[in-house]
C-alpha cells in the first residue's frame, strides 16, 4: 500500500503525470524514516528537516507534522510494518506544463510508501565495503532532495568494483558516503565525523548517535577527514535511516585495521540499537547464524 | 500528443510510476529540439548528445538515430507543429522498487511531446533581463540530465527580482545562463562565449552559432569571462535550443551599453534565422508590431 495525494492505493497502481516537476527538473524533496517494532524512528527530526528542504526549494509543506505522523502510522498498520522503511516524496506539482519557473504557488505532489527489510541485517553484523568516487553532487547537500543522480552511479560503480557503496571525496577530504555520513576513528582513538555545512547532509541517525554519546566514554571530533586517514582508520562506519550504523571494513580495496567491525563501531551500534528499543540478543541471530562478533556484546 | 514508451497518447493522459528512476533520483537524460517551418533545426547533434548523456549515466539508448527521427517527426505531423519545440526524456525506467543501485541493465523510459511556441518572439526581438546567481549545480553539467533543480530555482529567483533569467558564477567566472550558453562582445569588439567543459552544457544552438561565424566577420574568442565583464560588455547575449539567439539588454540592474539588443547580437540572429530556412522579414511582424530595431535589418 502506498499514499499519492490524499488517497491510499497499491504501490504497483501508483501513477503520476510525467509532467511533475520531481520527474522533469528534480524538484522534490524527500525522507526515509526507519521502523522497528512497529515504531517511527527519530521521526521529529525527518519531518523538520522536511520542512527545512521544503522552504529551501519553495514548495509550500503540504501537510503538518500531525498530519505527516497520521499518514506514517496508517501505512505501517495498512502494510502490517514491523520493521523497515517509510518513503517519502513531496515534488513541487504538475500542472501540464514544462516551464522552469512554474506557477507562483506550488501544488504539491505527495507519494509515500511502505518497505519492509530488515534494519539490523547482515550489513551491520559483517559491514560493508566502500570505494573512494569524486564528489560531483550539486553544492546545497545540506537540503534532502532528489537531485541524486551522483548517488545513484556512484552505487553501480561500487557495485561494478565489488564494493557495497563510496565515500565520496571532494577537495581532498571525504564528504560522506553514497547516501549516509561517515565517520572513523581515528589515530588518536577520537570518533570523526565532518562537520555540518552545505557540503553534507545533516543525517538524523547521525544526530541521534551524536546525542548517544554523551555518557559513552566516546571522545567525538568534528572536522573533515581525508581518504588516507579513512584508509588508516582504527575504525569506520556509515551512518543513515536505512542501514543505521554499518561499519566499514574495507576502503578502496584495503582492510580497515583487521578487517572486522571494531569496538566502538559495537558500542554505538548497542546504543542506538537499544535507544530504539531493539533486543540486541535478537542481533545475534541474523540471517539465522549466530555470530562470534555478535556473541561479544 | 504525446509518445510514452512505444505508442502516441494524449500529453494528458499520459502516466508513469512514482518508482520510475526519474521521479526518484533524476536518472534521467533529455534534450529539446526546435522545430521550424515543421523541420527539426539541428537534429542530428540534439541525438547525438544524447547518445552521449546516456552513455555516461548507464542507461542504454532505446532507439537508432533513425528511430528518433521517426518519433520526432509522427510527433511533428500528428501535432500539425510548424513552430515549437518537441521534449523528449529517457529515465533509467521503473522497476517497482526504490534501491540506488537498480538492476545490472535498464529498461528506460521513453518521453516525448511537443510544444507549439514561437521561437522568434518578443524575447529575440527585445531582449532579456538576467541576474546573477551562484551556480549550486552539480559537476558534470556536459551531460543534459534532469538534475535542474538549480536551474529551476534560478528562473524563481530571476522572476522575484523582476529578470527574465540568471547569468550563473563560479569562482568569478560566469559559466552559463540558467538553461542557454552565455556570450558577450568584450571591450575589445571580439565575441566571447566560455569554451567547454564538465563546467557547462555543450550548447547545440552554440555550436550551431561557431559554425556561422566562419566568413561573418566576428572574432571568437573561447574564454571564461567575469561578471563584471559581462556588465560592462558591448553586447550580451544567450543561445539556447527553446530561445535561440536571446539579447540581454539588462544584467543584474545594469543596461548592457544602451540597453538595447547591439549590432553583433542582430547580426548573429539573422545569420541563424537564416540558416534554418526562417523569414527574416516575418521577424519584423512578432505580435504584429513592426519594431524599429529589426525594421534596420
Amino acid at each position: 500500500m502506498a499514499y499519492l495525494n490524499g488517497a491510499f492505493c497499491s504501490a504497483a497502481d501508483a501513477r503520476i503525470s510525467p509532467f511533475d516537476r520531481g520527474f522533469l527538473f528534480a524538484h522534490a524533496a524527500y525522507e526515509v524514516t526507519a521502523v522497528y517494532g512497529g515504531h517511527l524512528v527519530d521521526f521529529g527530526g525527518h519531518i523538520a528537516r522536511l520542512g527545512r528542504t521544503l522552504a529551501g526549494i519553495g514548495i509550500p509543506n503540504p501537510l503538518s507534522g500531525d498530519g505527516w505522523g497520521k499518514v506514517h502510522r496508517d501505512l505501517i498498520a495498512f502494510n502490517d510494518l514491523g520493521e523497515g522503511l517509510i518513503y517519502l516524496q513531496v515534488t513541487a506539482g504538475s500542472y501540464g506544463l514544462r516551464d522552469f519557473a512554474g506557477p507562483e504557488e506550488f501544488e504539491p505532489t505527495v507519494f509515500l510508501y511502505a518497505d519492509a527489510r530488515p534494519l539490523i541485517g547482515t550489513a551491520a553484523r559483517d559491514g560493508v565495503k566502500v570505494i573512494f568516487l569524486e564528489d560531483t553532487r550539486w553544492k546545497r547537500r545540506d537540503m534532502k532532495t532528489t537531485q541524486l543522480l551522483s548517488q545513484a552511479l556512484a552505487y553501480r560503480a561500487a557495485r561494478e568494483a565489488g564494493a557495497d557503496t563510496a565515500f565520496m571525496v571532494e577537495d581532498g577530504r571525504v564528504t560522506e558516503a553514497a547516501s549516509a555520513n561517515a565517520w572513523i576513528v581515528d589515530d588518536a582513538g577520537h570518533l570523526v565525523t565532518r562537520d555540518l555545512s552545505p557540503s553534507i547532509l545533516p543525517g538524523i541517525t547521525r544526530a541521534g548517535v551524536l546525542d548517544l554519546l554523551e555518557g559513552s566514554g566516546i571522545r567525538l571530533v568534528e572536522r573533515a577527514f581525508t581518504p588516507d586517514e579513512a584508509q588508516q582508520a582504527k575504525e569506520a562506519f556509515t551512518t543513515s535511516a536505512g542501514a543505521m550504523i554499518a561499519p566499514v571494513v574495507a576502503i578502496d580495496g584495503k582492510p580497515v585495521a583487521d578487517g572486522r567491525p571494531g569496538p566502538v563501531t559495537r558500542q554505538i551500534q548497542r546504543l542506538y540499537y537499544q535507544a530504539m528499543g531493539a533486543d540486541v540478543a535478537a542481533v545475534d541471530a541474523v540471517d539465522g547464524v549466530p555470530h562470534p562478533a555478535l556473541l561479544s556484546w
